[in-house]
């Protein structure tokens, strides 16, 4: 891990929100940090020279599913992921916790099983066995199988194997569940000497589900252990989200100021100013693509006076609209396509819709963590949180 | 029509190929041309800014569907399909006659259909009654409202209102058909005084089917009126399109020298070199971006030895293939992305493929289209023919 490595450059005043640098072999990633998804090795709809013109700093690739397909065989034939996918800018992959269960959980999956044990998802000391979603073929994953994985999949961030559990989770099941992953945490940090490449570097994960003690607990522990980054689970999960702001309040003060914090899969607009001021330095979230694709298209609140964020484009009021999404977005969909064009696309099913509408939305979130990096280097994140919700 | 005008700019002397400039009112189009196909306004996946890069100089938007989605009503009140769309490139627009009548043979359409009847058009002098391919809603069709439509489109060149029958038809209906669109162009030449932009020009039909006699004569008698360039209809249709070297034969020794001709609906890489040879200066086809769909990505058969052209990306043995689609090919797609990465982004069904491998199939054909104005500038078309064949 000789490569990366933290700066923070800027403090705000009133909360605990700050600039920094990560630093890692494939380029720079200023914080706070906006990571789109890129499930499956690929930003949806997004091609490689999309992603350079939306100044995407860094993307994140689920072990999980490069695993059951392409394979790791294939990805390490070609030589890991950036040169898999042919871009190189910073990569993150996680555990395959998050995947397995709460694809464990999913309706799909218990078709496979059986009506007595519909969850999919074995655990015990040693890992995990689990179905694949695709074929419903066994699999299973330890701490080391993840940490390998990882290593071969090459990202510059890779994130210790962890037990995601869901809202609302028992204290005991939490604890449990909590002290499983610190023990996976110290098998991972051994693994990662041998399996993980010089330049990447394994993020810890903070569990605890949402109780206090746990998080505060679980923060402590994984902070006074080798992980060159930290980052926070169990938050996107459910319904557990409104808990986000407490968890973070428990958690964030309990980490060290020198290394970097990511919250992982959270970031609707609604709760980025939030994570931002509680001290996160970046953050996941697929709503962008997701909304995208089904013709939720982000708008500034203040202006549209429009709920959660977002126009529907499919809607027959913008049939006719000459006006761009957005008319202060300055971004290529915007400044080239109409409401209306894009009213078109999405009710003839044309595949560009998904593209023009992901494009902007990845453009519109990414764009606001820039302009809240600007405003916390300005000394003026308070204010431009106030104007801008 | 004060804009629109072609000139040959060079003949080729042991064929009848040549190349041109048609001069539009949004550009100049070099001749021979690959027209790719805009179904919907829009090529499939592709968006305007990489239409640009790939030096795309016109395409196809079909009428018949502008008309039934997103309506006349929008595309009038956007100021016609270039606004519409956000492209300033030359564009072309069609009768609705293909559309009409493959769709009225559509499968799909019989089961709106009662079973004695279960073809969904009807024809008379005046025009054709059918029905909608989307709500199976009753509409109709005349030479002047296909001509008014296509004026509110406003592409810069608009196509004569036609009978395209099915392959095999006899002679005596196909006598009938072509005499009616022959009616039926005198009506669009009216009806284009008023209907149409100053800048749009009206191709007249040739039609005739497979035979020689109703060919020569249709040739003729559309070359006497005075549409400012001539379509060749009727060869994409069903079986016909093995007659299509005839069909050439027949037909353009009898069109007047400075006009243009576009073959409709005809393509595929066989095709090119003998339409080209035959004295064709544009043709459209679905082809490239139909084929990547699939997964069928264009290659040089002579020195990928396959048949058709192309190669199915979305077999296995692609799967940890690090090589670009084609190694010689100098697109975007073939610079940037692996057999192996598209290979998996078809099985994994992301969107993206189909973008890729449409992007690499249009430029694939749009550069041959290009060498082969080069060779005939150079007076060795008929060496680059066999050289490439």
């Amino acid at each position: 891990m000789a490569k990366f490595h933290f700066e923070v450059t800027k403090k705000d005043s009133l909360s605990r929100a700050r600039t920094g640098v990560i630093f890692t072999e494939h380029g720079e990633i200023k914080t706070p940090a906006f990571v789109p998804v890129g499930t499956q090795a690929t930003v949806k709809s997004l091609d490689n020279s999309e992603l350079t013109k939306l100044k995407v700093q860094i993307f994140f690739v689920n072990t999980y599913h490069m695993v059951l397909r392409p394979g790791l065989e294939v990805i390490e034939k070609m030589g890991g992921l950036h040169r898999f996918i042919g871009l190189n800018i910073p990569l993150i992959t996680d555990s395959t916790g998050f995947q397995i269960f709460s694809l464990g959980n999913s309706k799909r999956l218990k078709i496979i099983g059986n009506e007595k044990e519909p969850k999919l998802v074995k655990i015990n000391e040693d890992g995990v066995i689990f179905r694949s979603h695709l074929d419903g073929s066994e699999h299973s994953f330890t701490p080391e199988k993840s940490i390998a994985a990882q290593g071969i999949l090459g990202a510059d961030i890779a994130i210790s194997f962890d037990e995601c559990t869901f809202y609302p989770a028992s204290h005991d099941y939490s604890k449990a569940a909590m002290e499983r992953t610190h023990r996976w945490g110290l098998r991972g940090l051994v693994a990662a000497q041998n399996k993980l490449k010089d330049y990447q570097a394994l993020y810890g994960v903070v569990q605890g589900g949402i109780y206090e003690d746990l998080r505060v607990q679980s923060a402590k522990y994984i902070s006074s252990l080798d992980f060159p980054g930290i980052a926070i689970g169990g938050v996107s999960v459910g319904e557990s989200k409104k808990e986000m702001k407490s968890v973070l309040k428990w958690v964030i003060p309990n980490l060290p100021d020198e290394k970097p914090r990511h919250l992982l899969g959270v970031g609707e607009i609604d709760d980025i100013f939030d994570l931002v001021a509680a001290g996160v330095d970046s953050f996941d979230c697929v709503m962008p693509t997701r909304l995208g694709r089904m013709g939720r298209t982000l708008v500034q609140n203040s202006k549209f006076k429009v709920q959660s964020w977002t126009i529907d484009i499919t809607k027959a009021e913008y049939a006719d609209d000459k006006r761009p999404i957005d008319e202060q977005c300055e971004c290529d969909v915007c400044k080239n396509y109409s409401r209306a064009y894009l009213n078109h696309l999405f009710r003839a099913k044309e595949p560009l819709a998904y593209k023009l509408a992901s494009f902007h939305n990845v453009y519109f979130i990414n764009n606001l963590a820039g302009e809240i990096r600007k405003s916390i280097e300005e000394g003026k994140f308070s204010e431009f949180r106030k104007s801008y919700l």
